[in-house]
């Protein structure tokens, strides 16, 4: 894991602590797993995020989604925004390919669980999706059941970022994207919690892109002028997670602020891009069988979640300009070239 | 199609006209196709619904969604509520197949339109599910993408109630529920215009039952003395078609009025419940490519609204009942019997 | 207090308990008062809801709200949505006096707290309204400040229900309407809990009426042939109380069931009628200053949520029925005269 | 009118075309007016925006909001969720005094519509409001019905930005905030058409403030290190005016990308800081009495959307900075004293 990421190049999101490995894993118990793909004209694949490593089923953690532009294909948010939880890996791929992944989430599922269709109810499943269309023959179709459980079998603490995963094809602000992931370490006198991010950036023209505030992408434009602009049909999934106790109407107004750290990068939040959250908390697990007694659950005081805003707003842009930096410039479908916004910093 | 439905029982819902057939086809254009899967302890189906009989895609149809209870896995809300628009086949199928018929919906719309994927962007399938566990091996996730096709390609006017494509294995209110349909006719000075409804029942405990208004429940269960009352995780998918002219935020409001139509047959809409409605109007098509000239919709006064959201309830009542007693008494997975209600009507 | 109810009449709806007053008063702490005005051609009044008998802003309840149908004008809601509490008292009245009442509301909670708008920020007024224009001369705006502070200087355990305070002039199901209330009981194994309801009811046309699933109205309109209708412009105000430890988001789930309880009086929800409820858990108090440590909350098990759904559904249509029958017959604005349901009953 | 904005000192926001005035006001129809208290401690006003000139009841505009952050005591929103539609001026004042204002609204409203009451229904007013206690005693709920009455009843097209009207004590990144507005034009081949946003900004803390991307808070703040920083309690409000044809779904997307103006301005959406935003368009107008025949409205196809949400996240960015740059030094309550951004540009 010798990536290049963004504060290796010296620049720094925001003023809040990182935690030691600046990803979505530095909040405990998350891992997360690739299957990527480079067949002829097919370059995708599969990204799964385990919220915790026990039986998720049996041992929910606390979900909430936020639509930021619903241009996008998400499976699994009406029943999180009803019942606040997540009860399966997230997997993210290309937008064809959620049925496909859907599938793979049940069957990994019933696998685990032999009485869910029995006594236990039904399942879930949790999946995001960009269209990788430029770099990608995504019609067809390419990722199967067994690339679904690779990503889920083979999760850890550290991963890539970049073109690896659902990040194989993806595209942002005109360069090459795909997944990116940064942390942020907030204290309260009662205790330490983590805030972890995960993008699969897939949006933005060119001419947009701020790098930490800075108009940087018109500059990058001007040195790839025989390089031709695609319209934007992309889309950003964000999966936010952390450990700090909160009720599913603060985690909802907690994973919102993802949108702030969008903004910041140049994007307009424009009609194509389906950009959309899925957070979890693994503070309070939600057992699947009722206990004998009440429940009781911790959540912050209102008046102590602005640091959690500020972790989210700058941890979410620094995982895209991370997804940014260390995907490759990469050649996909038809000789469609994109360029490593590496190239263009020093 | 001789199947006995409510009103041959001399029990009318309302007072507004109802169309030719009493069904969701009696607006233009509108098919409905199933598949039906009885293997062993396999017994479910596909339900498949054809906004109009053109390209969906090219030509989409406008779309609304409404929670009512959103434990339920129903796939393409996001981008529906998003961008009002419906561009798909709806299939309907049992809870765990929903990957299958994403996957089925989204080669279908590929076969179709060779554009998908290179430059028209991507598609976004619409899956209703509910959950047919009592009388269907649910786990053996029986339904395949030809199953889908055969709902799909088989379309029509007319079609079987009951225990057919996806209500074959459904249960409600304690008796055997299933698919079941209903259409209003409503008069304004300027045309006259159709609203119809389709459910999947699978819902309702059945000491709750009202027939028409009537408490009927407890009278069944006094004579099912010995069948043992299975706890209810059902749901309800609602559709609701209609020609009327309207915009996105109207057509949001008359769908959100099937909840009266549920609560009127006894529902208290319970935790277990999935009750979830997707409504569209083919009134005002949505062209995929941008015209030349700015378009024109119409779109009803507010005023005139109430006709459309008695008739939306009223079919609603009339779609489940129906749903009912067409549904004959089935023997399932593991012997598992449930009767029919038209065994307890004279 | 010996206003003849609907259960007086042998009617029961539901089998839940009810407690020992069978009002919203029976959470324990929530006190109702009322400020009814007589004077000419106004016929009308306020109601003031008060959640505990502490002081609200600095110790606020969890509160919730749901629109039903939002052709009102409740004052509040977005601050109740976004952070979860309710911080003053809920006044009732006529919709023309929604600015009136907020003013007397922000007075009265900086009376009460001095460092509000200088220390404390500021403090979010909670108003709902009907209009009750036909028995009332609404244009004349003639509740005053000095009114809200009686209702709200003047509450208590046992109040009157009908055509007092908000209730005075308001008009359901083309009768006489106004205020009501119910409540249940529920046990479970970890403790005894209670679900009170209030209605403000101002909504539905007469044929549409149903008593306990029988349809009435019709019979009631033979009797009433020469009285004209006037149309639905009507509404309902739901305050839903409780003590049962809950989540905001299973507060919300559980007020969302006012629906069914005001479905099944015969509503179709009705374009004109601003259907609109405000629910809040005494269970959970929320500290406006932030404790030093972090803060715990109970909440039940989602799996036993379906007791509270039916308490609240039964309890919303035995408060809108209890509404009716205690509110007498009134003559009011021009001579404009609305029978009491209990001239229709025996 | 001759205040310095802020492409007055060479800061351009975007690429877009701004209108004549480069004010709401550029939209058709549209004027603004302001009522100013200064008297003792009391530093607040009012400020009304007129969205045409013509019987806004009878005549109304589609409208629709949107809650970024809803800390907020915003008056009107349920029923332009609901009905899409605003049917009066849209005040804006200190957060004590949305009574006040919704009253003068309704007696406005009443003066101009005698059947309001009668035969008319109701009216429903829209109020936002900040909170100016830094400098204003905003307890002594110093606005009256004659100050909402002088900003309704002088309105015009051009008008003072700055620390006038609403904007009067206002506090934007620990600066002097207030009124600020600018526009935008955007063409198609079907027509040319117009953006307005107005701003009354009161959010933002010091180190955060970006100026056209860059960072220049901190800067600033060791300026002013003598200058004791409060908590932010601030909040924005944001009205949107367009003449561009689209449904209220549509109005709704394109408002939300407010929210990209704000985070460009250094904002991470802070708990405290209720952001609201209320948008109308002028394009099709909703006449109180339903018409004979079946109305049309015009509405852009999708793919032509982006140049809006452009338009309005960029012209709320540069409302925000005129508002800032417009608004002078000012001490108000107790000697405290806010800085104009203008002292510290050249």
């Amino acid at each position: 894991m010798l990536q290049k990421r963004i504060r290796d190049y010296g620049i720094t999101i925001g003023t809040q602590r990182v935690g030691p490995l600046n990803k979505i894993t530095d909040v405990e118990g998350v891992t997360v797993g690739h299957s990527t793909i480079h067949e002829g004209n097919v370059h995708t694949g599969v990204t799964a995020i385990l919220p915790h490593q026990g039986n998720l089923f049996q041992e929910k953690v606390m979900g909430a989604t936020y639509v930021i532009n619903g241009f996008g294909k998400t499976v699994g948010t009406v029943q999180i925004d009803e019942l606040g939880t997540i009860e399966t890996p997230i997997l993210l791929t290309n937008t064809l390919n959620i049925g496909t992944c859907s599938e793979a989430i049940i069957e990994w599922t019933l696998a685990e669980n032999p009485d869910i269709g029995k006594t236990l109810g039904t399942v879930n499943p949790v999946v995001g999706e960009c269209n990788d269309y430029v770099l990608n023959d995504i019609r067809s179709i390419a990722v199967t059941k067994a690339h679904a459980y690779e990503a889920m079998n083979h999760t850890s603490k550290d991963f890539e970022e970049g073109a690896n995963g659902a990040g194989t094809g993806m595209k942002c602000f005109g360069l090459k994207g795909g997944i990116g992931s940064s942390s942020r370490i907030i204290d309260f006198n009662y205790g330490r919690y983590t805030f972890g991010v995960l993008v699969l950036s897939n949006f933005g023209m060119l001419p947009e892109f701020r790098l930490n505030g800075e108009s940087k992408g018109k500059d990058i434009q001007l040195k790839l002028k025989d390089v031709q602009q695609e319209p934007d049909r992309g889309s950003i999934m964000v999966i936010v997670a952390t450990d700090l106790p909160v009720t599913e109407r603060q985690l909802n107004r907690i994973i919102k602020r993802t949108s702030v750290g969008i903004s910041r990068t140049g994007s307009f939040l424009g009609n194509g891009s389906g950009d959309i959250v899925i957070g979890f908390s693994t503070a309070n697990k939600i057992m699947h069988q009722k206990p004998n007694k009440l429940p009781s659950i911790q959540a912050i005081h209102e008046d102590d979640i602005d640091k959690a805003f500020l972790a989210v707003a700058d941890a979410t842009e620094e995982a895209i300009l991370n997804s940014m930096v260390t995907a490759q410039t990469t050649v996909g479908r038809g000789g469609h070239k994109l360029y490593s916004l590496s190239e263009f910093l020093s």
